[in-house]
């Protein structure tokens, strides 16, 4: 009555396996894009797919707000209403909550907010988060959480885990069981380690489906994510999928994988795709520096995407120059397949064995820094 | 050592053709998306070609000025910078520089004009002109001529119209004639008979390769548009593709090839795309409008495309609201299909006799407005 997780190999902490939802199978470790208000921004749903992504994640907050959940429910869910037939994973609304509306007032009934759009005020508690990810149809849910700002004082931090650990245990009480779907628990903590031991402890007592390390990646630098991830994950059950939020760069994955992650999401390969900017094999680059005016080398040689195999960097950044659509679209396109394509290789790597291998290969290769002009 | 012409069928004085130019077959009555500064905006090429469109318009004006001619031709060619291998035609920069540029000259030399994207003063002959869509390496390149505006004195009509048989002479010997590629001269006058009349039959006399209707669609309204239709293009050799420049919604495409027209061009489908305007075979709608906002059928029953096929004007509504790009890729994509669908069926009723018929039948079902509201 879950969402099935099987490892197929290990290397090291490493993990290799399958999550299966309701609809369909993704392989992990697994980078989810983000469709944010129920589109990738700039790509058609078959785009996203030839990318080689296989599941994505839709954001609560976007979508309560427009065009609401009801709306999607009445419309046949969020797979429909996107054609995006596969699975889906929906956050629970919290982060948006705090970074985008007007907060008026948190306490443990849950959040009161002004939306973002038109200042209506709203109320979101764990029960209405969970019932929002259920009319939205998601594969995976998220309990809805509290995430704490960068820096935060331990007191502070303490006082936070503690009421989403409240929250959790609602959240959990308010989703419905059903097979190929789940639900998934949020370690908070900030990068306090007795916080994230209390709060992955009592998590996992709760038995969820998966289990997410949230709170990270705000600024509290690689290093520091890669300690607490070093204290927290451990601590969470070999048999269900892991999932570190809102991360991050290549290299950024390369190490949470190491430490026994599954899965991922992050806005950077879209977000940064819309302003110009590539990632490739040796290291991001902007396609808007005049250094690529009448380059007629493609963005990366070793990446087979549209924008890859069909233009020049010369042409990329005639396009961001003259703000033309088509160059949000490409970039978006091709780093979305870089990083699928980095997923792939971390994939077949820790099924061969040689994970380690792997990613220190990658790390130097992105180190060289982009290819000499010509 | 031009380029070849067939004509495959008549029906009054509808014509079903075939222009062959050094990068391929376009059927006509031809429809041409614009492709502006190198891109039809919000299409990937691929995508261009799947709606049926055979042949693209590029804009000198904007070329010229970003990226460069000299440089679209160090890269290759337009073709290759854009990726799109089918024949092109580029307008002759004139009509932009009088609605874009700061115009600060204009004699029988050429004009000189201001840069509307960094001020810069260029100059631009007739000779410029032929030359940069020889870099541009344009299948199709238009003379330069002055497009008059709307409304204007007959004396006004009359000096601006010696003065572009002027240039159209001089872009004639400046142009390199070679197998399938073409100049067309350019048809001015207003809507003054007699002007009109001189116009066509001193170009005539040059034996251009095609001939463009320029200066309409303008302001003059469908009805008088028609009637200088009715006295220019009879003037026009048969053997030669005559092209109506910047026209237009689908009623007045009907019109036009009915008076023997065989290319077209226009922004409309993609800039009302842009906009949350639909076109269907029951008139335009504007996808912004709430009575859509909770409607699971698909922009038009009729249509192909993948907004139509994948998605409900529901999905559609909300991605205008939510100002997500892919709103303007799914109507640009459902428009520029729309008007490759109408161009068929123009080309296989006139092939079938029944051209007459078919317009009027077409006019019926725009007249009919939108599908009632569920």
């Amino acid at each position: 009555m879950s969402m099935e997780f099987q490892l197929l190999a290990r290397d090291a902490a490493a993990r290799r396996g399958q999550i299966k939802t309701a609809h369909g199978t993704a392989e992990t470790p697994a980078f989810m894009p983000v469709g944010t208000a129920g589109t990738v921004k700039a790509m058609l749903p078959d785009q996203v797919r030839e990318t080689g992504a296989e599941i994505v994640l839709g954001n609560t907050y976007h979508l309560m707000l427009r065009p609401g959940a009801e709306r999607v429910a009445k419309l046949g869910g969020l797979h429909k209403f996107m054609d995006w037939p596969g699975p889906i994973l929906t956050d629970s609304g919290g982060f948006q909550v705090m970074s985008l509306g007007q907060l008026r007032r948190l306490d443990q009934r849950g959040v009161v907010f002004r939306s973002h759009i038109d200042g209506a005020e709203i109320a979101l508690t764990p029960e209405r988060s969970i019932e929002i990810q259920f009319l939205l149809d998601a594969d995976i849910s998220m309990v809805l959480d509290e995430c704490t700002t960068w820096p935060v004082e331990r007191r502070e931090a303490e006082k936070s885990m503690r009421l989403s650990l409240g929250w959790a245990e609602r959240s959990k009480k308010a989703f419905r069981a059903r097979r190929g779907y789940a639900l998934f628990g949020i370690v908070q903590g900030s990068v306090f380690d007795e916080l994230r031991t209390e709060s992955a402890k009592a998590l996992v007592g709760m038995a969820f489906d998966g289990y997410a390390v949230g709170g990270l990646a705000v600024g509290e630098g690689q290093a520091e994510m890669f300690r607490t991830l070093d204290v927290t994950v451990p601590l969470l059950p070999e048999a269900r999928p892991r999932y570190l939020m809102g991360v991050g760069r290549p290299d950024d994955i390369l190490g949470a994988v190491a430490r026994g992650i599954d899965m991922f999401d992050c806005v950077l390969p879209t977000r940064m795709g819309r302003t110009g900017k590539a990632f490739t094999r040796r290291g991001e680059i902007n396609m808007r520096n005049a250094r690529h005016a009448e380059d007629p080398r493609p963005i990366d040689e070793s990446c087979a995407c549209p924008a890859c195999t069909r233009f020049s960097r010369a042409y990329v950044h005639h396009l961001f120059k003259a703000a033309e659509m088509l160059g949000p679209m490409l970039l978006t396109r091709h780093n979305l397949q870089h990083y699928q394509t980095l997923m792939r290789g971390i994939r077949e790597a820790i099924a061969a064995g040689t994970y380690a291998d792997f990613s220190a290969k990658t790390c130097a290769e992105i180190d060289l820094g982009d290819v000499p002009a010509l």
